[in-house]
Parts: C-alpha cells; sequence; structure tokens
C-alpha cells in the first residue's frame, strides 16, 4: 500500500488555484488515468478549463459550485463528486469566505468505438 | 455535467459497513475503473479484504486506519489517499468515536506489460 497527501507534489499554481498533479507519484502509471488535487482559495475561482479528457471530481473539503458552458454553478457539497464531458467548458467556484475548497480529480480519455476505430486504421 | 452523491445508489452493506457501488450511474461506463463509496460507523471496521484489483480511495470524510496484511494500521486523515495493490489484504478501521468515515474507491484491473508494450510500438 501506497498513501499519498496533497502535499506530496509539487505545486504547479493556476492563477490563485493550488494544482497537484500526480503524475511523479509512485504508481501513478499503474492507474488508468491522470489524478490531480487542486485548491481554490476562499472566496476564489478556477480559470475556466476545456479539454478533451473527461474529468471525475470528488469534493474532498469545502463546498464547489461549478458553472459549465455558462450555465448557472451547481452546487456539489463537500463528499460529492460531478463528472464533466469532454469539451465541456468549466469553471469552479469556492463561495465559502472562509474555508479552501479541495478537489481530487481524475482524468481520461474516453475508450470506446473511437478507439477502436483508431485501431482499425478507419478515423483519417 | 453530472453530479452524483453517496446517496444516490442502492446500499449493499458489508456487516456494518454502507457500500455504494457506481455501477448503476449514469456514465459509470465511461470510466475506466469500477467506483463506489463506502460509509464505515463510528469506532467500526471493515470486514477483511482482498481482491486482484488495484485500488485507489480518496478519505473524504473522518479518518481511516488501514491495515494491509495483517501489519499495524497505517493513518490516513480526511483528504487523504491510498492504492491498495492487486492481492493485499486490507481492513480499514474508523477509530473515531463520533463520525462515520467515507471513503471513495476507484478499482481496475492492472493493464501493466501489455499496455506498455503497445505503447512502446505507438512511440516507435
Amino acid at each position: 500500500m501506497r498513501t499519498y497527501q496533497l502535499s506530496d507534489g509539487p505545486n504547479e499554481p493556476v492563477g490563485d488555484v493550488d494544482v497537484f498533479r500526480w503524475d511523479g507519484y509512485e504508481r501513478a502509471g499503474a492507474m488508468p488515468f491522470r489524478a490531480m488535487w487542486y485548491r481554490v482559495p476562499a472566496g476564489g475561482v478556477s480559470p475556466a478549463d476545456r479539454h478533451p479528457e473527461l474529468e471525475l471530481s470528488i469534493v474532498v473539503s469545502g463546498d464547489a459550485a461549478v458553472s459549465v458552458d455558462g450555465a448557472e454553478p451547481v452546487e456539489v457539497r463537500q463528499g460529492g463528486a460531478f463528472l464533466l464531458e469532454a469539451g465541456e467548458r468549466h469553471v469552479v467556484h469556492n463561495r465559502r469566505p472562509d474555508e479552501p475548497l479541495v478537489v481530487f480529480s481524475a482524468y481520461w480519455f474516453e475508450q470506446g468505438p473511437k478507439r477502436a476505430a483508431k485501431r482499425g486504421q478507419n478515423d483519417g
């Protein structure tokens, strides 16, 4: 067994958001996804992000308010999870004035018909 | 975006531990792992478990004390993570007398050498 905590990795901040990617973690290569922790300061907001990977997030401390493609933010409270589809533009707000928001995220490229097609040299 | 919370799924308790598997969740099939939440009551302990999948766990509420293959339990506090290797026999203790322990776990079969070989070819 290995244990990990937020402070294990290097911090690669994006704006006001601290980002701790797991890429350098021992056994990260055994995981079928990449992973990170990120921390949004009290009252802060993440820069808008959009990527081709799906992303599953677990709110480990604080509460998140997640806006997708400019829509009204959706509350995801501590202990809850949210799944972002490929290409969804997302912004994560920490509306609490007194507590940082910490999120664990796993992200990956969806496999399935698309990838099968690539293997079969059908795309292109 | 979809959101999930512990109370969304059916509870399939194992001993005193509540287990909420994600298999029936919308878009669970898009994830390269299976997932669950489990809840160990205050002062409780999970039945010993051992399986061929790797398992990455995030402690979302409370603190865990995880014993592997009979060794002294290792503390994993709220917000921390632990990775169990295939076949490691594990027992999860909740030593807090006043608060349930909630853990998110993702689990998968390792695809090591196969994947590495494939990557090697693609990189070449």
